[in-house]
């Protein structure tokens, strides 16, 4: 580990030194790729909601307008990292130099375009030139250089889908990269949750159970559940508030004659729908808790306290080759891709 | 599920009628056993520190002895559920009756001393009279009725170990019972954190990798890295700070000749051990968080920005026949349980 650079990065870390870059304070942004490096010609900086958020509040209160912080925060940190909200954003670039001895050397060109797909609060950064600053869509187009890292997570920019639909897929994509990889042929999968993780996560289900299996979805909006009816990768689609945990193993439990699920995902964005996940899992089952506002005490107790011995995984963000499987799923799949792609949005400038 | 009373306890909840025990505001305490029920002949609830906090802060402030209090909120609730705190504790008790559809039907006889595994917030109590309260071990002798569910853990009491040390062991049961399930002959297995459930950890461990495997332990703490190295289960004892992530890296990388750990255990109480944990496991790796202090979102966000695909367990308290395995591991290990006893304290009434 001594001699060539970090494949995490601790190379660039100044303050404190051999930190974690997202750890630290301040990066080093040379903008040449070291050996096992990428530079990245960077074009446009999505910038996290809470982040963008805070620095909107900041122009109204000083003056100070979000161009001018982004210009600062960049300088003083050699990355775009927030240092009110600790949070960053992805960036869009085309490459520009690969490093010979980066795991990508022999599959990136310069010139492709390729999108991070981990936080700015840990790449290095440095800016040319801002040309314009796009709220509606917490957008920062501009001139300069990234580095990626070894160890840092990209992905190819899809020809055949919009950025939008494209970004979407990737922030989800480990959630269906995990249920293929979990769930088995003749299982029962229940996804709770159907939003565009959860629509990724059923057509996956499906994918992965057959025609033996089966897949159930929950959802307390109308037209959530109406539209994973709609796409007919579920067996039966039950419109239920998974805060109710009774309700949802009284469905689950009459859905599968009283043999609950294999697995089941908790792709939910609201928080409180941990045990209701347990008790749709029968004793030998799985929990995969893909929604961020999981606790992982109301998992573990909850647990604990029903008496469940089943298994409880922490969604990994990362699967390897999640981003291509994700445009595949979607590729694969004409009426998933339109709804994804309708719940995915337009960036409108 | 209808007809015959639930086994999770919902046919007891009165407010809301059909909630989950624990969400329920009142219980029907009623002491007789139901078919699928057993009723206890309570002697001493251990009353969780939060709790008993606050009771004692409350009997400062207003008057109300906690004896007083105890006697309220147990009458009001139908269980010892503080709704200041919103926690509970266990109670230790022996079985009067048990309902002939309950599992432990052939098991249990009325005269078993036995421990709930599970929170007092779940569990119906009826209070005859109170006897003594016992400030500092937080606890209170009395003599009642509480009701176990079909679903709700409990535990027969040893005759070969002080109270306290048992109690202690049931505590931290579940993390040894899913290093032994986890671990493989010839693996590496690295224990982040030494006390009692570490400890526990480490000789499970090594009896479930063998003499081919490694086991490796970790704390920051002169004291505890040398209660572990005294006890022989790991090859190497590193004292250092989890929450320095690439220090925990480096020692693990270079005590495996680069091939970092097979299993990661987290059992440490303090926050920010998240990522070290992740970097000490090899890409399909495990890493097992015991620790409560675990973030979810700290443990799902720090794999995907490391780009490390391995597999993240949420430590589940409740493996079958997890409690006994505690015990037969300290009878097996006389230092462990010297170590563990030493640990465990002494109840001081």
């Amino acid at each position: 580990m001594t001699g060539s650079p970090d494949p995490f990065g601790t190379h660039r870390s100044l303050d404190p030194p051999r930190a974690l870059p997202q750890t630290a304070w301040r990066l080093d942004a040379n903008p040449r790729a070291l050996e096992n490096e990428i530079a990245v010609s960077v074009r446009a900086l999505n910038i996290d909601s809470a982040s963008f958020r805070q620095l909107r509040e900041t122009e109204r209160a000083t003056g100070e307008t979000v161009e001018q912080q982004v210009l600062r925060i960049v300088g003083e940190r050699g990355k775009m990292h927030n240092p009110a909200t600790g949070s960053g954003g992805i960036f869009l670039g085309d490459v520009r130099e690969v490093g010979p001895a980066h795991p990508a050397a022999r599959e990136l060109r310069p010139g492709d375009r390729i999108a991070s797909l981990v936080s700015l609060s840990l790449t290095p950064l440095s800016i040319d030139r801002i040309h314009a600053v796009f709220a509606a869509s917490e957008r920062v187009e501009l001139e300069g250089t990234a580095i990626l890292f070894e160890r840092t997570l990209w992905a190819r920019m899809p020809g055949d889908f919009p950025e939008e639909v494209a970004l979407s897929a990737f922030d989800v994509a480990g959630a269906p990269a995990t249920v293929r990889r979990r769930a088995g042929i003749g299982e029962t999968v229940v996804v709770i949750g159907a939003g565009k993780a959860g629509l990724l996560c059923l057509a996956a289900a499906r994918d992965a159970v057959g025609a033996a299996g089966r897949v159930l979805a929950i959802d307390p909006s109308e037209a959530a559940s109406g539209r994973a009816r709609g796409l007919g990768y579920a067996d039966e689609v039950f419109t239920l508030d998974a805060r109710e945990p009774i309700t949802v193993r009284d469905a689950v439990h009459r859905a599968t004659g009283g043999r609950l699920a294999d697995l089941v995902v908790n792709a939910v964005n609201a928080p409180g729908t941990e045990t209701a996940s347990v008790l749709a899992a029968r004793d030998e089952g799985t929990v995969l808790f893909f929604g961020m506002a999981t606790s992982f005490q109301a998992a573990a107790l909850g647990a604990e306290g029903l008496a469940h011995p089943g298994t409880l995984l922490i969604g990994n963000g990362y699967v390897p080759g999640h981003a291509e499987m994700a445009l595949d799923l979607l590729r694969r799949h004409p009426r998933l891709r339109a709804a994804f792609t309708a719940l995915s949005g337009v960036p409108t400038p």
